[in-house]
């Protein structure tokens, strides 16, 4: 379809492969091609390999604020759709309607009353969004905030986190910002021979497959990325016909899955 | 350093991404780039895609055979360079030497002596070498299989070949083709109430990051997926300034890293 200016499109991934991966097995994936840039020199260096090459457009998948920062710095040539959440605020209903709030609200309709919030890094805007539903909910719903942290994704910084887990103040739930922050979060409670879910309940957020093997198997919700990835695509493919963006952005994208991992509150029992 | 002949050099990545994202972090990120294409139809239309586009040179990284064949059929312009171990043979000494060899040695040193393996997909040739390896030790060693399954890579898979682990014949230690099939079977495991590692030991492969954060840690052997990408992307320069592969492919490739999922098997104990 976009074959008239030589038809290979760039889909620009930053660290967070499994977006792109679930995009380009089920779309297009002739067309598809993933970066992982992670540095400015890395992305000024894939700025200009596309520049470079014959493009049609280019799909930028979940960025992080200086990655954007760069790629607007470094005149990409050819037309460059975003695939980014908007940027939510506390005190909205847009933020409390935010997929990452059907974990929070999950947890309290469990009767959960004190929760800790394992953040991802601060640079990314669904890092920031994320938090903002965490605290929208727990603001809403009367609940105590017993700390948060921020780090990067992996595992490893869920397990960092952990050692700020203030158990004298009881908190029964953990609430991280991604399947693999959990994963670490729940290596920590295992070392420490605190149950999951008896004492203390952990959530995810992504739905990796991996996450449904976790022990004990992690309640999570389950991003469409596929179904993300088609809508930016189609946005691409509408500019290139129209030479305007669509205006609907809108439909299903995630589904809250419960699993082992979070149960009724011990207090609440 | 390629420039001359428009400087862009694709590796083509088939399904099992984490081997290409660390090249791409650690080397010449600016020219790697990922595809995955895990079918016919997609293979082709990645190789449409690079004889579209000006390529130094194409690095494929641990293809599987139905990928090779089609990239043998669908002649492919520029000079490309395949990441891929020798095929092994069972009742050679290189075979016994394969680093997955460590695992099963490992487990034999710590007095097991009843295994079950858990395998990947056998037309990927590192799955065939795998097993082979594992063979080799149980044979040279003189130790019982107790059975094989063959599957797919993931923790689905994993936790779906247990199904056949034949709990009458008492093994002591499941070798798993890969750490993600590893964390299916910890899984199972787990579901039984057969305790990790002081029922049954279980071992994985390639060292991923959250094989860590497994529950409990998971014992495998860390393959360094970057040096195996600086050795094909040099030869791939190699051949372009000289016209010859260089000989020198050899080099330290592989760490076992042991961890709390393989102990005593408890019948030594």
């Amino acid at each position: 379809m976009l074959n008239r200016t030589h038809g290979v499109r760039l889909g620009l991934s930053v660290g967070r492969q499994h977006h792109l991966q679930r995009l380009v097995l089920r779309r297009r994936a002739e067309d598809v091609v993933g970066l992982d840039s992670s540095d400015d020199a890395s992305i000024d260096q894939a700025v200009n390999l596309m520049n470079r090459t014959s493009l049609a457009g280019v799909v930028v998948l979940s960025p992080s604020d200086p990655m954007l920062e760069r790629l607007r710095l470094e005149r990409l040539r050819a037309p460059w759709f975003v695939e980014a959440e908007p940027a939510l605020e506390e005190g909205q209903d847009d933020t409390a309607h935010h997929p990452f709030a059907q974990v929070v609200n999950h947890l309290a309709d469990l009767g959960h009353e004190r929760f800790f919030y394992v953040g991802g890094p601060l640079t990314w805007l669904p890092a920031r969004n994320r938090r903002a539903a965490y605290r929208e909910v727990i603001r809403r719903r009367g609940l105590v905030n017993c700390g948060e942290t921020t780090g990067e994704w992996g595992a490893p910084w869920g397990a960092q986190a952990m050692r700020s887990f203030p158990v004298g103040d009881k908190p029964t739930a953990v609430v991280a910002a991604s399947d693999q922050l959990a994963l670490g979060a729940l290596h920590w409670l295992h070392e420490r021979g605190i149950r999951v879910p008896e004492d203390v309940s952990v959530t995810g957020y992504d739905g990796i497959p991996d996450a449904a093997y976790f022990w004990p198997p992690l309640t999570t919700v389950e991003v469409d990325f596929a179904h993300l990835g088609r809508r930016t695509v189609d946005a691409l493919l509408a500019h290139e016909a129209s030479g305007r963006r669509p205006d609907d952005t809108t439909g299903p994208t995630s589904t809250l899955v419960v699993r082992a991992s979070s149960g009724a509150s011990a207090t609440a029992r």
